[in-house]
């Protein structure tokens, strides 16, 4: 019995002639696979090997893809790819062309529903069951939830309405496991650890049972209370857990590990004809040494030795990185300053701040709606809250942002991290919205740092000198080299403008602007002398700006966001108004979301390498 | 004891000098005022009635605005204005210029933070009490919140933060009406409604405490039970509410009208050194039979016969209605056609589907989140899922607008009413981003009808004809008057266009068109002559209409919407690529946010009622 399972196991088909018995093996086959496969190819490893035992009951249990699987978050569905014929395709994971990080309907019809952003699972399996339900199909909506889903508002609104559709057959799996990417915060989470701990829960309920219910042990004064108000304290007596306050039916914990136990209880709940809660309990990272005792760097890895778990890490720094040691120098000069994260300490760079000024450090959980408006009330009290949270995340916020930050103006920094293409995490990543939507709101001032010293200066300026929302904007990853030897600078806060007296202007904000520099010089190689405006501040556009623009014959605008509502169009319609009729021409995102793939084949396939840069000018040059 | 109290009561510090047992009175002269006052002006009425004396017993309590009131959605804040020194500003209520029917810092510093959306203000008090915490400032940060707000996800996560915040003092008053705007859905209102009947709550549980710490009277197998597991069957008798399980302090329910009672409880609850929720039952209306017998008429009323209860409503049509009974119509023939509302069944005219069609009609509560994720589910099973929903709280939705339907093109159409100006609510119900905010998310169609008809086909294209998401937006109120007299209309459901081979075109969407045919006709008295292109469909943008810009020498783009990232800066850039170099002007909203006021006076203030367009017009051709 030490073959290989998984080798013969391609499809759902193939998995349900396996005996019971031998899951066990057949789930360690995948864990050997997951590791070794993600030791080559970096992707998300902890949470995965958490979840092999459940995904192997669910696919045994209900038939995908009849049966609907609604991955929350979705990182957690690679033992569910791998069962569902794309094995094969792991070692292109999260690349170009390759095999998604995260569900996707239009890769697999296994794929039920997209993923990627947290909390959405219950909704959509929700809106899945009921349609169904109408069109009198057969078939059961399972999801898999983690507790830190539940650090957002979004499952709580989809149970309020589950909880009253006693037709619904929504099995909800609860993956508890104490952590989102890092441990969860709040009382939630307390409080799912409170039921947790009971572990003899059942047995004692049963017990008490008993005794309530034979009145022959029960002394006189107690009967007598119980007469008088014998539902309520049955009521109080069984007052259940929250789920079952909420109107569904609970299950657990239960070992999420000990898969036969998984398939016993799936079955039953298939046979339950009203929502359900399964709560289980994993550990992250299971199976793998490494990710169990870290499994906050083995959430999202790199390539990583598989032998001694050190991953790929170059030890360079990040925007993020930056950005959180600025917050914290400034913090221990400022006492007013705080920070802000929904969930994501460690990405966004905060735990500098965390570990100095706890006080002033708040972790909202997945909760951006929450944390925007918190940092409305912080600043309402006379602090300087700075929300970091990523370009996509804050779409979460995006009324809060408008409703309770802009109306009233107040001074709020939003440092907007993944600004731009993130490369491998796809469609749901990609920080291409933030200019758009952020631009059409009133009362805001937007930054778009293309350095480390330029977000540090962004920082401080609008912590010294706005009394109103700001956003400062920056990407993923490192700054690019600096090139400081091209001469007629002339630079502000506002924008760098490099004049050399040209018919060409390039236009452009943030990273794209080292490609543009590069395209500088190489056109300078080839005889074609070129002026840049870099624009850092981009809202309210600087009278400045429009002028340079309406100097040239030609401009080029790139702008690695979409187009529609970017700073590009803003911008043409602004100069077209003073009177500027020249050539000017938009490279941005056209109406499209952009696919994973590796950040420098996207910005060539884009058309913002230096290389296609170049081009660009050339064709129009010609 | 007959004379009107509240003549000389202007500052909460006149109302800290009435005896106790005289606020009963006070509350009567409140409500007498109130009835009278908006039965003149309209105005929020049955959910002002049901707080009077809780906000009283506020004011009387704490001190603000060193304590800070925050009033969740806001429309019950009328009593708190009475006693803030606006008395005398009713007259002028939701006027332009005049006093705003929701809390305004900008107003009055008794209004410690902007309301208007529901479900914001635990965030936001916590956010204060946070900060000024920080500062070592003594202060309350008080909450008064309906149950309706519940519904929402986003009081799960401020509790989430909260309740394992000991140091935190925020006082969570829960006002429990059964009501949002209309009945609350969902199962958490039913678990509150649990709550409320158990009477003898706190006594009972008294009792069993007394029982359960008093071995004597306990027969040998509950002896044994105890001593086995003393403190699970402790936690399980004694298992508190929901509010008690994340972390809170609760007192509750109590009656909240019963003024001298709650002056005591908020007392008590300023002493604890907790955040604490201090649950109230209260009637919407109280205090006018009409209103508590039809609150859901008298949540937002215009002027109304104080003796009859009898509104001033006129009788006409709006496009909700037409649009709720298209809906229902549809309905009747495609079995997969759903309606889905957020918690506003008659505001959105979905009524008619409920009546007809219950099975296929989805309140989801205040919840745009759950319910646009929830009708992408209802898509994947193959229905066609029409989300009604206000263009504002649209913006609840945003984030799940763009990951949960458009990246995967999911076949749901989402009908945004209230789009443009809605007058007398104010800035946060202004629904001046719709377009740009959809405009910029790629996979969607957009359709802006001008009157009825277009609304109709528009809604039965898109469920005949787009496999992929849509929107329909519309405004508030009705239809203008239909001019069919004038020639040469060329007309499709993409546009209107009337060519007069003049020099002069007008572009615009929506119900600016009217304005713009009044506009044509006034200059044509004039000598003055103009062609029109209406855009219906305005996303994709289509060709022609770039061809038909580009053949006029000026073009005027009147917009009811921000400007930036709208349609008039999209089609600039477009027409700019194929050669358009002519004049153009965008009228549209510039970088403001919009007070309430008349629709009318707004329009004239913003320049898009006819006599301002033909300004515009005329003053570019001198």
């Amino acid at each position: 019995m030490n073959k290989n399972i998984l080798y013969n196991i391609n499809f759902p088909e193939d998995l349900k002639k396996i005996k019971l018995e031998n899951l066990d093996k057949l789930a360690e086959d995948i864990r050997e696979f997951l590791i070794y496969s993600i030791s080559k190819t970096g992707g998300h490893l902890a949470s995965n090997l958490g979840v092999v035992d459940i995904t192997l009951a669910m696919h045994y249990v209900f038939d995908s893809p009849k049966d609907k699987f609604v991955f929350d978050v979705g990182h957690q569905c690679y033992t569910h790819k791998i069962l569902t014929g794309r094995k094969k395709l792991f070692n292109n994971l999260r690349k170009s062309g390759g095999l998604s990080g995260f569900p996707k309907p239009s890769e697999s019809m296994h794929d039920a529903f997209i993923a990627g952003h947290s909390s959405t699972s219950i909704s959509a399996a929700y809106g899945m069951d009921a349609g169904y339900r109408l069109q009198k199909k057969d078939m059961h909506s399972v999801v898999l939830i983690g507790d830190g889903a539940f650090t957002g508002g979004m499952p709580f609104e989809a149970l309020n309405n589950i909880g009253r559709d006693d037709n619904s057959n929504v099995i909800i799996i609860f993956n508890n496991n104490d952590m989102s990417i890092s441990p969860n915060v709040g009382s939630f989470a307390k409080y799912i650890t409170g039921i947790r701990s009971k572990e003899s829960y059942l047995k004692i309920k049963k017990s008490l049972e008993n005794i309530l219910g034979s009145s022959k042990y029960l002394g006189p004064k107690i009967k007598n209370t119980l007469s008088n108000s014998k539902n309520l304290i049955k009521d109080m007596v069984y007052h259940g857990n929250f789920f079952e306050d909420m109107g569904l039916n609970y299950i657990g914990p239960i070992d999420g590990h000990n898969i036969s136990h998984l398939v016993n209880i799936l079955n039953y709940a298939k046979q339950v004809k009203k929502p359900i809660v399964i709560h289980i309990e994993t550990t992250k990272g299971k199976g793998y040494e490494y990710a169990e005792q870290d499994p906050v760097l083995f959430h999202g890895i790199p390539k990583f030795d598989k032998i001694t778990g050190d991953p790929d890490i170059s030890s360079c720094d990040s925007f993020s990185v930056i950005v959180g040691k600025e917050i914290k120098s400034m913090a221990d000069k400022n006492p007013k300053i705080c920070g802000i994260t929904a969930a994501m300490t460690l990405g966004t760079g905060l735990q500098f701040l965390k570990e100095y000024h706890p006080d002033r450090f708040f972790d909202v959980g997945i909760a951006e709606q929450h944390g925007t408006t918190f940092c409305g009330g912080l600043s309402s009290s006379g602090m300087i809250p700075i929300f970091c949270v990523y370009s996509t995340f804050l779409q979460r916020g995006f009324d809060q942002l408008i409703h309770d930050i802009c109306i009233d103006k107040k001074k709020v920094i939003f440092a907007v991290d993944r600004a731009g293409i993130v490369g491998d995490d796809g469609e749901t990543h990609q920080g291409i919205f933030d200019v758009s939507y952020s631009l059409m709101i009133p009362n805001i001032t937007i930054f778009s740092p293309s350095n480390y010293q330029e977000c540090k200066d962004c920082l401080n300026f609008a912590v010294d000198n706005i009394n109103s929302p700001v956003i400062i904007r920056y990407p993923k990853g490192s700054e690019g080299k600096r090139n400081e030897s091209i001469k007629n600078q002339d630079r502000s806060i506002n924008y760098t403008y490099i004049n050399n007296n040209h018919n060409i202007l390039v236009v452009c904000y943030g990273r794209i602007f080292d490609n543009v520099l590069k395209a500088y010089k190489l056109l300078f190689e080839q005889g074609v002398s070129i002026s840049i405006l870099k624009i850092i501040k981009l809202k309210p556009v600087e009278d400045e700006i429009l002028n340079i623009i309406c100097k040239y014959k030609k401009v080029f605008f790139f702008e690695e966001g979409i187009q529609s509502g970017g700073l590009g169009e803003h911008i043409l319609y602004k100069s077209f108004e003073i009177g500027f009729r020249n050539f000017y021409k938009i490279i941005a995102i056209k109406d499209i979301f952009i696919e994973q793939g590796d950040i420098n084949f996207l910005f060539k396939k884009l058309g913002f390498d230096a290389e296609s840069i170049c081009k660009t000018i050339l064709n129009k040059e010609k």
